[in-house]
């Protein structure tokens, strides 16, 4: 018996368009959203190469690095994280996790699945490790890999010193394994001069590009090791030596290895060549600005800031404690249905605690600023004016 | 010091429109290609969830399976097939691969990194495995899983006698796992009938939506193995149930399992869509009229099949012996250059051997089949012409 055609795929495809000031996906520009209806293009076809080859080049721009194993997983952030575990870990190999928030715990998940031998080093809840803090790890763990989120977009928190850890990986001849999905393009990252070894970022973030193709790169040190393994890499698909010879980064023939998204090729694509034309230290810039002005329109607002210190503050996730007698769930619901405005709440250590607003991209704007701050007065005075007329 | 941003991403973004008449990717309708200029949606918005929701109904049309766990993986077919293994393989568990071209091999490659013991049942060039051949391995090798693609192509063949491979495997305990990347859509396919555990699709074949996002389906059983399980899969980004649970497959609360790319699932919506208006029986059969049509111009041309029994030859990717005296590349070039068709060549065993054809989706019509007709027997002449003329 045949079973029939479900009844939900013959309506039409409806999206609504919104604005999301959470912490990622980002809006897209027009420009982005636009080359998503290119045509499709084969995986091996020349024009695809040129394509990959320009992404590679705005990657290093972005990372600040001459690495020629730069390239992108055709996956989600998280199979960025998931592919420098993969191939820099294996068996028994004392990884270090500095955590600031929920992604130390979600790598714990991936490394240990690859028989890492998991140690932490947690930071104070709402501010970034300290040095002292990291060289005692150092020194009780003798890790093989040091892992850190720079931006953790769960407690929005900035870890500082990442070339002084980059110094300190070296001394213990340690793997320097860095999470920007969330931090790269709205602060500052120098893959090279701070001595990282594997960074990966998200497409969907600063660069406001569709999710589903992440950007990641390797040090020669990183490649030697990987080269060096004992064991296979336990994943095909996220072979860094397999992807990278496709991507052309060995002066190697490039071979087949999967039939990559054209698609979300041409998106990544022209939001590089967007921020290459606004250039780095601008685009930083504007997001640090944005997110001054947030905090001090927070301010006005009574709001509070979830991290204590400045510094340690992420531009581009901003956490701010919901006050007491507010629900942030009603404040976010009331911006969505009204304003079709995404704010987010905490996640992981942060649930139910904080409000995350995302200032990325298209929406690190002075304007798009004003908008949210606006919102969420205006939600929360309505939401606690609702809860009193109950009583 | 700064590195300066990229001079090519200074360029505009060209991407040429071409005929992809090889083994995949296809070319996408407009409906498909418009859907994904659509905003982007965050991954736990409801309307996120709805096109979830609604792709998994038309998978299981697809599939023709009941399976509560059925969902897509955010990556490409290579992913779908490297899901397969990651979960339902553990140490030493015997996995025989049914082998009729280049995907037997390539299972290999995967089953060996997750300490699989690989075994291996070869159909003899140009076949499809025989019962005989297949119940014969299962007597030597007593194996815990069984692999076969339907569709294998590089080859072109279809592999036969699926519903009593099935029915071996329920004898034995075996896990049957059928990749139908090629095949789906344009060939018959009946996942619970034919007592099929783990199937996963390509999006960009027959169903003609953008790589990068890819249907799979488990059974009860396959499931009830994962949940059995002695050692972590080494994947979390492929961990089927917890893929599933955000998925909404388990009757549990969605989780935040990675960031899906709603762009890709709008091309997928609609391609699934269209898929269901057309009804799967009669893309089915449109796919094999127009092959047969390709079958018959071949001969009149005087081109052979490579696969010599008919029942064995693929629909989808069609393989043409390259004639004496003919060189398979330059007819590629010819058509490329001079009509913007892509034609290919083989792929693994039949590597400078074949053309391959595909016919699949949006070019499984009467129209492309003629156009492609013409075009490679006016490719032939003309580089053989060109040949004599050197002489």
């Amino acid at each position: 018996m045949e079973s029939p055609a479900p009844e939900s795929l013959k309506h039409t495809l409806y999206v609504p368009n919104r604005t999301l000031m959470g912490p990622g996906p980002s809006n897209a520009s027009s420009r982005v959203l636009d080359s998503l209806s290119n045509p499709i293009l084969g995986h091996m076809h020349p024009e695809c190469f040129e394509i990959m080859d320009e992404i590679k080049q705005g990657i290093k721009y972005l990372f600040q690095t001459k690495n020629t194993a730069t390239m992108c997983i055709s996956g989600s952030g998280h199979a960025g994280m998931e592919t420098a575990f993969m191939n820099l870990v294996e068996d028994g190999d004392v990884v270090l996790l500095g955590c600031t928030g929920l992604w130390g715990h979600r790598a714990a998940e991936m490394v240990k699945r690859v028989n890492g031998d998991v140690r932490y080093v947690e930071a104070r809840f709402g501010r970034s490790l300290t040095m002292k803090e990291i060289e005692f790890a150092f020194e009780g763990h003798k890790p093989q890999m040091f892992f850190i989120a720079q931006g953790d977009s769960s407690t929005g928190i900035l870890q500082q010193h990442l070339k002084e850890i980059g110094e300190l990986c070296e001394r213990y001849n340690c793997l320097f394994v860095v999470d920007v999905v969330a931090s790269v393009g709205g602060t500052e990252f120098l893959m090279d001069a701070w001595k990282v070894d594997m960074a990966y970022a998200g497409s969907q973030k600063v660069l406001g590009a569709p999710p589903g193709i992440t950007p990641v790169s390797f040090s020669e040190r990183a490649i030697a090791r990987i080269r060096a393994r004992k064991t296979y890499v336990k994943s095909y698909y996220f072979d860094a030596l397999l992807v990278g010879q496709y991507w052309n980064c060995f002066d190697l023939p490039r071979i087949y290895h999967h039939t990559i998204s054209s698609t979300l090729l041409y998106g990544l694509r022209e939001a590089l060549a967007q921020f290459c034309a606004m250039g780095r230290k601008n685009v930083i810039h504007r997001h640090q600005e944005c997110s001054h002005r947030l905090q001090c329109g927070l301010q006005d607002i009574g709001l509070e800031m979830l991290v204590p210190n400045a510094n340690d503050r992420l531009p581009t996730v901003n956490t701010i404690k919901v006050p007491a007698g507010v629900e942030w769930r009603k404040v976010a619901e009331y911006a969505m249905r009204k304003y079709n405005l995404e704010i987010s709440g905490g996640l992981g250590p942060t649930a139910e605690q904080v409000f995350r607003i995302g200032l990325m991209g298209e929406n690190a704007t002075y304007e798009r600023v004003d908008l949210v701050l606006n919102i969420m007065h205006e939600a929360i005075l309505s939401t606690k004016l609702k809860d009193k007329s109950k009583i």
